[in-house]
């Protein structure tokens, strides 16, 4: 959650000069996403969010992640829509950055998902990897494996953290890269797919938002990020039942190969060593900045001891 | 602008089952009020906000807050309204913190209000003065002349945030404490009325928020706060147009005493001097839990050293 950059009014009216959604009734900064600076919009015509990206969200990308959300939404995944400007753009500037303005989605994130809120994730998450087929643009995954080496290597202390991190990390490392499958059905990821990322009205998904880590790259990686996230409970343990739930709405709207079910420990570490790295080096180099505290990398070294003894997908619910 | 203290969508539906205000729709926490945690909370039947009240707000003052309120609010003034739990009280407790639901009011608070916003903010404070007669409880003002010495005495390191800041505060302090004005109209003041708790929607003053600061005091006082905060322009200079504004739209609704317009010099100061103790306290003593940057003390310094020249409350636009 972050407020980073500040917009008064008076420049809130002159950015809506530019577009035809209506006078302003409300707006307010609010606590949302880790990335950038959001900020909640009311008008006479509807709800929107306003989004100013941060340094961490980098400009080149801006017209994949709006065009992405933009083919989600007329494929009817229940994402945000960007708002074009009069001249027909999504991207604005506003205070040195860059902006966009989406419909606002209607729903709460939960922090801990029940076995019915895991079954509509589970096929939330298989209808945006359908959906995203035929979207025009790529991105590579920043965060994918090939990623994982330079992170690790620019983290200093983490033993500070826990005993043994540096060792656990390494070790990781060392097998995942060997050891990555290859050649996996792949496509559109959101590759954030958290609790906090889903808005459920009751059990039903009203709403999937931060498309900002999305890119290309194995689908059942995204299933292996949604696992970590949406089926352990607060003790460290994992809920077995849960992991069914997702896994068994998963496949209902998008068969797994073979080879996905093979590779799915293997992807549970991947996923876990991931948040493990970019929690630790947060830990470790707080943003001065940032109106946020950063996440315990604890919960997912937890994670990660857990996958490393795990033989067969059927562990986790398979 | 602060969000302190975390609340899971499962610690909101324990709360709400006390009260009768529908299903949460969507539940965002946001960055408004620097005392206090905020979220916006929309249900089947209309748009909250919650407040979990942090430290600074000592417990004991609540009763008096929510009441005026309720107070003010059935007086017809645009102010939030304090929702009552089917046990009919407006306080509850939330993750160890005591806690408000209290109705949104649609508006945006205005960095730059303009002559005819100034009119209508004059008018609204008269309206709350007037309404706020005839309620029962009272609060000393914490932040009144009695407060200042022990606050002045608890700053240490001043002139590093700028040259003779401290020699200005004692200075004025001094001459604040002999001369202060006695027996001045008196009853409920705002104490906080700057342009960040007025909401407009377009020239009309939608709602008037963030009532911690209220308590008994004189009107003048609540005027003077009010043009030190939206009188004066971003390069310094005070903007006597708009101190005509406010001061004859105030007059028009509650007239000002002989004895009123002679202590405005003396009232500026004095308001003036408040807000540069507190704001030089909180710079020199950031709270490291606080979401939010402490406000430059220069703006309040810069507004003393202009008051110091003044002689009579024409020169503020009487």
């Amino acid at each position: 959650m972050a407020v980073y950059t500040d917009v008064s009014f008076e420049d809130l009216e002159r950015l809506l000069e530019q577009y035809d959604i209506g006078q302003p009734l409300s707006f307010k900064g609010i606590a949302e996403g880790i990335e950038n600076s959001n900020f909640y919009l009311q008008t006479d015509r509807g709800a929107f969010i306003l989004t100013l990206y941060e340094k961490r969200v980098v400009s080149e990308d801006l017209p994949f992640f709006l065009g992405l959300m933009e083919h989600l939404a007329r494929a009817g995944v229940h994402c945000p829509l960007p708002v074009k400007t009069r001249d027909g753009t999504a991207l604005v500037q506003l205070n040195r950055r860059n902006g966009a303005i989406v419909t606002f989605l209607t729903g709460i994130s939960l922090r801990r998902p029940d076995v019915a809120h895991c079954a509509a994730g589970g096929a939330a998450l298989a209808g945006l990897h359908k959906a995203g087929e035929g979207f025009a643009l790529t991105r590579a995954n920043a965060l994918g494996p090939k990623g994982w080496r330079p992170l690790f290597e620019s983290i200093h202390g983490a033993d500070g953290i826990e005993e043994e991190l540096t060792a656990l990390m390494r070790t990781a490392l060392d097998e995942l890269e060997a050891g990555w499958p290859q050649g996996l059905p792949s496509g559109v990821i959101h590759a954030d797919f958290f609790p906090d990322n889903v808005l459920f009205v009751k059990e039903a998904v009203g709403g999937i938002i931060d498309f900002y880590f999305a890119c290309n790259d194995y689908y059942a990686y995204d299933l292996a990020v949604m696992l970590n996230s949406w089926c352990f409970e607060i003790d460290g343990s994992y809920n077995i039942t849960k992991g069914q739930s997702v896994i068994n709405a998963y496949k209902a709207a998008r068969p797994l190969s073979d080879a996905e079910i093979a590779a799915l420990p293997v992807l549970m570490r991947g996923s876990a060593l991931r948040f493990l790295l970019t929690r630790t080096y947060d830990w470790l180099n707080p943003d001065p900045n940032a109106l946020v505290r950063p996440k315990d990398p604890r919960e997912y070294s937890k994670k990660l001891r857990f996958h490393n003894k795990v033989k067969h997908a059927r562990e986790y619910g398979l």
